[in-house]
């Protein structure tokens, strides 16, 4: 084999992931959108099938000796090829760590275990879903310490998420938030408590799909290339590479805010995936490098220009026109503050910018309390409870709109959540970076996201998965990571808002 | 390897064969209903990759060695596993006889087709689909030559999508059919014509939604494993197995007859393919055995029951209550006659049932000629537009409107055509045997589909490919194929409705 011929089936071996790929998150978008109910079974059977036709192309024999010859030739490769081999090397060697049946007795676990939590959380049963979490936990640490065996467990998973990070730096990060956040939130809780009326009404699904379209436009997504549809929980995946990127979203009538800002959020995730070069396509390196920095675009999109004041001023004029009876004797002032309102609540998902990264928090804290061995899973519910009592001063009713509202735990992610906090403080520095150069208000009061999106396609985009997460975010900020960035961002905003 | 670990390794095979056939029929489906517009050449390139492995995987060494070692102990397989490596070694044999280079160039020259095909169509610019028809045609000979060299090229392609057809069959039972349906046709043009106003009016696509899922209900289709979408031209398909099945239909609100019967026409093949017994998943048996026994039981569905006048005093109620406006003042009496309406007329799929074997038999007749090399694919639209006239009395305004109407040939079926016809004609026979032992025109007045199903399935359905489709037909029919008997229910049904 020479080089050029490892480099020719070393593009042909990522074509094929892609394509495995590809079926595999079709087959889990059409249960998700179309597919009938009755048929989660069938669609199981062939995504076994396909799991386990990838794994054996992904760690076989073949692709092992095509890695390691071109891992020995690294000197002849360009820098694409490099971080193509090392990312492909260094999953392999994880995967190899795991016993195969293992790997498979997890996938299966795993169908099985959302399935138990969605029913779990339909009828508030935590006992029903606790054995199923027992087992994600277990695994969670043996496959840890199959992979890193000398490392902390849920700090091999924290790195693993968003590579870099351990229980040091979020302590660190979280310490640091806290101690901003909550005397912020007393603040806010104290003060004179905004009007949301113009939040509500009845908004009818066909004007709301109007809305998200028109967001999508706004926001410079391509109809060709990106997909709007509806479910349960919104979504973004992109199908095979970036130039197929589905986002979902989901329509409340008594609430257009969830969807517009649901929009708005997997949108922002789509920008960041269909901005990847398009040399990358059919690649390791398309698309998003990690969950932080993922969800630094998300939620740059959905609360740093989405709920700013500027933003709303675009904003409120389009709402006007798609509903006028509604939005008849409001303002674009009204609205920039009841889409802000900051209140202590109980569910992430609907939490507001303030408050978000405590519910993440309370996650973190438990996660890594249970991957220790200093809290049962049998306990999880009460600690849960206690701490959102701590953090946020309310009162679990019960574990629906408790510890059973996400369903990351279900779908095997622990330590998955820290990055969505991460993502939120990622984004003020690269706020604060960009507005540098370009006039971010002046942008978003005139619904002009190019200059927007050209600085993130420049930044970080293009990029794809060629840099480590870290050395990204550096380069596109120009500075290493300092929570307080966004602390200062939340203290200015808030303090405004409220005048504190 | 002993008999039964081949058996096992026959059942893996399949479950394989059905999880690649199971991505790409989604993939296929998304671009049809879901995927943004410009994504077509990324699903290619997941498409190809995926035709690629699996076509290693049907005819590669270790494959052909199993079923070779199977046939060669075929006392000690049952009758289903002896089917079924009958059929994986038939398509071997043939698939080996086709270089795959070849192979993969017609793959893509199919995809190019459909697109000049669509493009050609939309203009009517038959020149610009000409050079892709030639070299479809050229491929049609050569593969056949390849598979079957002392056969025919056309012999080989009828016995291919209905085995056991053959030009000599083909030509007598279509003659048959022109003898009859030619005069009868002459007559009812000369005889007072129906009153089609029921039919006329605008029926919101809303309604019409309501109606498909009505009609899904009562004809027996299982919601949990059957699904509704909307595309450009209705289709069914299956999933992996039948287990999962997908029927499409197109809303025109001028017209709510065409959606109507597109159900039902699909609505019959989903029938067709979910009756399989459910032992057959995942196999090479599971779901229809041929297109001719397909079109059987959707245009058994679609004319024998759904026009027939016991449907329509069914039909009449359920269309008053959905629309009640555009039904006052008429009656379940003028809603047979007029969905029954027989014309002259340009275009296949909206033919009735009267003049739809002659549009089939312009196609046979244009195919034969061109595969018989005494039709130049250059002539075909002016062969087309002189057998319109001489058949049917219509002049072609366009070719639009003319040969590229279907999108068969473009999809490289060539012998496809008279499947439909085949199958209008076999349901005659399976419902003069039916009569013997249910009361169909009872059961459909009071739209109660389940003894005609449980026939259906008990002599047709259950079996899936088990039997070879002559065979199937004669258990499921009682007596040998016999055109007459089409064309006798023909003559019945049209005297009476224009009182010839």
């Amino acid at each position: 084999m020479t080089v050029s011929e490892a480099k020719t089936s070393l593009k042909a071996l990522q074509e094929k992931m892609s394509a495995y790929g590809h079926a595999l998150g079709l087959l889990y978008y059409d249960g998700v959108t179309s597919a009938p109910r009755g048929t989660a079974a069938n669609r199981g059977q062939t995504m076994g099938v396909l799991s386990e036709e990838l794994y054996k192309l992904t760690t076989g024999q073949e692709t092992v000796a095509l890695l390691e010859f071109l891992d020995g030739h690294k000197d002849e490769l360009d820098e694409k090829e490099q971080r193509m081999v090392f990312l492909l090397l260094k999953n392999i060697r994880q995967m190899q760590k795991i016993p195969m049946d293992e790997y498979i007795a997890h996938e299966k676990l795993v169908v099985e275990a959302e399935d138990a939590w969605h029913t779990a959380k339909e009828s508030s049963d935590f006992p029903l879903f606790e054995p199923y979490l027992e087992k994600l936990f277990a695994d969670a640490r043996r496959f840890a310490g199959y992979c890193a065996p000398d490392k902390d467990p849920y700090d091999y998973w924290l790195n693993e998420f968003e590579e870099g990070l351990n229980r040091e730096k979020a302590d660190a990060f979280f310490a640091a938030l806290r101690s901003h956040i909550v005397p912020l939130l007393q603040k806010v809780c104290a003060a004179p408590q905004v009007d949301t009326s113009i939040l509500q009404g009845h908004f009818p699904e066909a004007q709301q799909d109007v809305l998200s379209r028109r967001l999508m436009a706004v926001m410079g997504l391509d109809p060709d290339h990106v997909g709007l549809a509806t479910t349960e929980h919104p979504f973004t995946t992109s199908l095979g590479s970036h130039l197929d990127e589905r986002i979902t979203t989901h329509y409340y009538e008594d609430d257009f805010a969830s969807s517009l800002y649901s929009v708005i959020h997997e949108g922002g995730h789509a920008l960041y995936d269909t901005g990847s070069d398009d040399s990358l396509a059919y690649t390791v390196l398309d698309g998003g490098v990690s969950m932080g920095i993922h969800e630094s675009q998300s939620r740059f999109y959905e609360n740093l220009l989405g709920r700013s004041r500027a933003f709303c001023e675009y904003l409120f004029p389009v709402l006007a026109e798609i509903f006028p009876d509604q939005m008849a004797g409001h303002s674009a002032g009204e609205l920039y503050k009841a889409l802000n309102k900051a209140e202590p609540s109980l569910i992430r998902t609907e939490a507001d910018e303030l408050t978000y990264c405590l519910h993440v928090l309370v996650r973190y804290e438990l996660e890594k309390a249970v991957m220790a061995g200093a809290l049962a899973v049998h306990d999880l519910p009460a600690a849960w409870n206690r701490l959102y009592k701590e953090y946020l001063g309310v009162d679990v009713p019960d574990d629906r709109h408790g510890v059973l509202q996400d369903s990351h735990w279900a779908g095997g992610a622990i330590g998955y959540f820290p990055s969505y906090a991460l993502g939120s403080a990622y984004g003020a520095q690269f706020l604060r970076k960009m507005k540098e150069t370009v006039d971010v208000d002046d942008c978003l009061r005139r619904g002009d996201f190019k200059p927007i999106n050209d600085w993130n396609r420049q930044h970080i985009w293009q990029y794809g998965c060629l840099y480590r997460p870290g050395q990204l975010f550096e380069m596109a900020a120009g500075e290493p990571f300092d929570p307080s960035v966004f602390a200062a961002y939340l203290e200015e905003k808030f303090s405004d808002l409220y005048g504190l």
